[in-house]
């Protein structure tokens, strides 16, 4: 076996398509000039992958873990969890994590009323709104709460003996009273007791909060209480660097990825503010920050966020012209490539213009370093790849197959 | 997301097949002049499929099975429940049920000795052999009986707390006794001593049938007894309308497929007499029927049986004449499908000339609608669509892919 060498997991989020009227039928991917792609694909083995399975539509988190080689079916445990990481909070197997609502109560005959769930989706406040949770232990659980975007927020629970079999404190319908949660095991009881007072507890310390005062005065719902729902046990996921005997750092743009990476034992490297997941990013420092990464880790992650947002746009030009930047940008990073590095450049999931959500189509990858089986493709695109040398694939395969080209792979037998 | 759209899945049944000497090294759908599936696959994304997994011989029940998105591995629960829906009993998940010989014994020693398997292969008769069985019950378990083809019926035994684990009621050879039929848990149990009753029971009804004395004057085997096997509990499936919140119908000219279909939650069309599932059907009838259901529902299964009979005639030059049929007849039907429906043309199975019976060869496949990703594919045919963009994938995977397509698959993460 060779000395094993490093890998680089290029990203290009929401990156795969279908066919653009406006662009004569092409993809925004197969419309885009992208002469460094296009390199990579001609010197590369091309093919396609569906992230989890064909026709599924795979989150940012579930696709993630599928390239970081864990299956999602076994790791994914509930939006919770991830929401948590989403938004930086420090999340540990066995706690179990919600997504919260801020949202509007009334007492009416000694109950909580809900009249609005979402607090008039409330945008600004929410920071202090949860300052006074800030160390909140019950039951000898300790709860963590952050906000995350408009009127939602993730809860963590860490404890001995919690289950997340908890039903979602969700009255579905406005003008219910704010149901009760209730578990079926001790475990799952235990959480429901601590989520029960979590919830009486914010409605305790919101009603009189002066953001909700604020809110009062100019006329809108205040956001005096919290709603958990999503509940998940987070998962014992075992790192990469011990699963593959590596070091591992990630450069991505967005928390959701970012808080993955993290938990799957990726080293989150800090970008600049400019590096901020929208199509103005600075590509360069994303770039500069990835050769880095490369430089320092055996293993790298990178995940530019632009496509992304373009295809929730809607807007086959803003993809296009964003791929042709992230091409140009790249250009550097790959041609100071160290020797022997092994590169998958490729989407994870595909972000559809015309769907403006995630779908379930195939994604085109290259395979790209020594080792190799070239193939005839010499652009990169969706239907070019599905003319390449390595079929069509699971995003679960990739990160083995790597594993393999890199001589980091066990054998299996003699 | 776009509105959700509607989906025809169209099988030409044992489509599928082996290059064939007399047709020049093609297979008859290549050798088929097929203009309006060659404008399909010209128009679509191509690919193969194994219907179960590669190699695997699929019958027209598990294909179907998996073609609708169950795992037939999970699902599929022995021969006794989709015999039953073959021959069009009414089957409820919790039902036991078996296929049936009549066979022929004699009384020797007080033993019941079979001295045909298959009581002389008896093709007429049955009927009037199953009539005194109607409305039985054992121990308080209802049986319900039907002829099949020859000397084939089903059973279906319903009641609380049966049990599938019960051997064949089969002595193998001739000469022997009559088994008895014996369980290992009391569901079994419960299951076996209804059976050893009905197996009896069927003796002393059937040995002085009118049928039989008449079998007797013509020197024939009496069909004087029922020997149930292939137990298998019908399973608890969940609905394709309520997994995909849709509506679902079927048109389908066989007994078998059209019981997996009524079973799997698809309303089922009638069909005129004419729609016969032979080399003769009325194809014009069979293509307005269809048309008709695709107005109604969601999603249709289609399945027009030709091609297997020809298959299982092992006569190519009648497969490549009904394909060309089934071609032109089609062409009114797929120039007139709604906007926006995403069609799915392909085979259940292979059931190629050479074999005479279902083979595990991978069978072609076009997807047509917006958003698919066109490739160079021109012509509809095995070697054709083995080059075509979507590669290869299995029959479980084409619905899921159908409901992406159509916007109406749910987000598996964030």
């Amino acid at each position: 076996m060779n000395a094993p060498g490093k890998i680089l997991i290029f990203i290009c989020d929401g990156l795969a398509d279908r066919p653009v009227a406006e662009l004569g039928g092409r993809t925004p991917l197969e419309a885009a000039t992208t002469p460094t792609f296009d390199r990579l694909a001609a010197q590369g083995e091309n093919g396609l992958f569906d992230p989890i399975a064909p026709g599924v539509r795979a989150g940012s988190d579930t696709s993630h873990l599928a390239l970081l080689g864990y299956d999602p079916y076994e790791y994914y445990t509930g939006r919770g969890p991830f929401e948590a990481l989403g938004v930086g909070m420090d999340v540990r197997p066995g706690d179990v994590a919600f997504r919260c609502n801020f949202a509007t109560v009334e007492e009416r005959d000694g109950e909580l009323i809900v009249t609005d769930r979402r607090a008039g989706r409330i945008t600004e406040g929410t920071a202090e709104l949860v300052a006074p949770f800030d160390g909140l232990e019950l039951d000898g659980v300790a709860c963590y709460l952050k906000e995350s975007t408009a009127h939602r927020a993730a809860l963590v629970l860490r404890g001995d003996g919690l289950g997340a079999g908890v039903a979602d404190v969700d009255p579905h319908e406005e003008g219910r009273p704010v149901p009760e949660a209730a578990g079926e095991t001790p475990a799952d009881e235990k959480t429901a007791a601590v989520v029960n007072q979590f919830v009486r507890l914010s409605y305790e310390k919101l009603k009189g909060h002066a953001v909700n005062e604020a809110r009062r005065q100019s006329g809108e719902p205040p956001a005096n209480i919290l709603l958990p729902r999503g509940a998940g046990m987070a998962p014992a996921l075992p790192p990469v660097t011990e699963l593959y005997n590596l070091t591992a750092g990630a450069v991505v743009e967005v928390g959701l990825i970012r808080g993955i990476a993290r938990y799957c034992g990726l080293e989150v490297i800090p970008l600049p503010p400019a590096v901020n997941g929208g199509l103005d990013t600075d590509l360069g420092a994303f770039m500069e920050a990835t050769a880095a990464a490369v430089a320092q880790y055996d293993l790298v992650l990178a995940n530019v966020k632009g496509p992304d947002v373009a295809g929730h746009d809607g807007d086959a030009a803003a993809k296009v012209d964003v791929l042709q930047r992230i091409d140009a940008a790249s250009a550097a990073l790959f041609d100071g490539l160290p020797a022997g590095l092994h590169l998958a450049l490729l989407g994870d999931h595909a972000t559809p213009v015309a769907v403006r959500d995630h779908s379930g189509d195939a994604v085109p990858f290259v395979l790209w370093g020594p080792g190799a089986r070239v193939d005839d493709v010499t652009t990169y695109g969706e239907r070019p790849a599905a003319t390449g040398g390595a079929g069509r694939l699971r995003g679960q395969d990739l990160l083995p197959i790597l594993l393999n080209l890199a001589g980091r792979a066990e054998k299996f037998g003699a």
